[in-house]
């Protein structure tokens, strides 16, 4: 936290309270649209008081396999990253966008996720972070692809166009570290627990897509149990659940369950929506952390001599 | 599964459905009322078709630290069994009550805990698992111990008379592999998947107390949470919630949670109670296990090139 900008916002003297906005925005076909969308919803929930804004899974292109090729840009790398924010060569609208958002209203901003094309030509899901100078401070690129078969449920597989990430995802904030996970990473017990134990998070962010199938059975319950697992907030932002083109585009259509979601490290569920588009704002205590690691100290009662959970990035 | 078990009972046949019952007894201060009531909830449980029984944690004596060493037994040990089922010298009314009922009935019981005493005079939470035959199949000491001080809520420290257990416990049948942990070890993920995972386990049975702070807010969720992660059947037994006694008596009154559950691997309560006394009883489809683990194949996709859940035992 800079002098400057503590003269410029006094909110920044107090680490304990983290005012956060979920953006459930819905996504269309149209990137400028999409991109159009996004400034609303990111305007809005500045103007509403949030810190820290989180935006969905894949909300500049549709939720398709094989649109993300053609959608994807070359994104900025953190460690390129030099004093004005910028990061190296790369061309990447949607992300200028965020860190212009992010400078413009002094924001923290996770960006959902967005298709990224790397230097060899392979396509990814990822999450990038900006701070309230538009310092990129994060990237994730998805680390557990999305392929699944449900019979008579769903059927999906990222890894048709994807490749994963390999990184253990984090960033610093005044509020403390906080992890990051794209969608189906939250089914992952292991990653949220080294981003909360070994990386020392309070707070673990999954923009994510669940479907019809899924979302009514697992998405909130994934989320209350890696809060209790990990005695740490769980927040969510899932695209608005949108109806399909009256006739059929040239990609398949995704139908999302929205539902994105605020829960505590009790695992209550302290804000959430519907289907509908809309802004989900939620005030994190940062005391109830450190109380739910006191009262049930988990943390420092697992049995390392019996079993541990090992890192290796 | 014995020849001679085949002609008894065709229902050995088909080791796709399991008939499970947990039994949701009222535990009072009195030893010998513990036993009856054990017995019929016993005989109960097999004339309704039970396969499988499970008893609540701490059965045969009050919930509290005070009394487990009065009421504590020297049990068998299931490396030490002979042909008959006898495992060395041992002096347990408790353990002979529950190998008698099991031979008697055809059972697998899983039999709670009750406060066992060792060699070295040390106390612990243990659970033993005896086969249709009376033989001892394993034993678990609770692993983790319930010290927690939730304030305003509840405040317990088992570790005041007991000592751990170290090992990960589990057990097979004709219906795979179950993993068995107490109460407060659910708490923890990593005991779980080491059962699902390295010992291939597709029912966990956790007999527990949960109570009125942490039993509505976790007990379910938690439950939920390790059938979903694990894609295994979860099964918990708790004790009836009982009034306290009109005056004081010698030690603290526990009042337990009850709602003793069945989970599916998809995560769905398929069977529950309320907090009073009685048998939940369950049809466990082991198809829905290789179903789930083949849908949604998580276990496959772990990243374990980037970590490792590392068993020590």
């Amino acid at each position: 936290m800079s002098a400057s900008r503590q003269n410029d916002d006094d909110d920044d003297d107090d680490p304990s309270v983290l005012r956060v906005a979920l953006c459930q925005l819905p996504v269309t076909n149209d990137k400028a649209q999409n991109h159009q969308t996004a400034r609303e919803y990111l305007n809005r929930a500045a103007n509403q008081g949030a810190r820290l804004v989180v935006l969905p899974e894949i909300w500049n292109s549709p939720y398709a396999t094989a649109a993300f090729p053609e959608y994807a840009e070359q994104l900025p790398d953190v460690l390129a990253q030099d004093g004005d924010g910028h990061t190296g060569v790369y061309e990447s609208p949607s992300a200028d966008l965020l860190r212009e958002s992010a400078k413009e209203h002094k924001l923290w901003i996770v960006g959902g996720s967005i298709p990224e094309r790397d230097d060899d030509d392979k396509i990814y899901n990822t999450s990038l972070v900006f701070d309230p100078q538009g310092n990129l401070v994060a990237k994730h690129r998805k680390m557990h692809l999305f392929d699944i078969d449900v019979p008579g449920g769903i059927t999906f597989f990222e890894s048709d166009t994807l490749s994963p990430g390999n990184t253990v995802s984090h960033f610093a904030t005044p509020w403390g570290n906080i992890g990051l996970g794209i969608c189906y990473d939250i089914r992952f017990p292991e990653y949220a627990m080294l981003l909360a134990k070994e990386h020392d998070c309070g707070i673990l962010i999954y923009p994510g897509a669940f479907n019809l199938t899924t979302g009514p059975a697992h998405w909130e319950l994934l989320q209350r149990g890696r809060a209790v697992d990990n005695q740490c907030f769980v927040l969510t932002a899932s695209p608005a659940r949108t109806e399909p083109p009256s006739k059929a585009g040239l990609y398949p259509h995704y139908t999302a369950w929205g539902h994105s979601t605020a829960v505590s490290p009790w695992g209550e569920v302290i804000a959430t929506t519907n289907e509908k588009a809309g802004i989900v704002f939620a005030d994190l205590d940062l005391s109830k952390v450190t109380e739910m690691r006191t009262s049930i100290p988990i943390g420092k009662q697992k049995r390392t001599d019996l079993y541990q959970l090992v890192g290796k990035s």
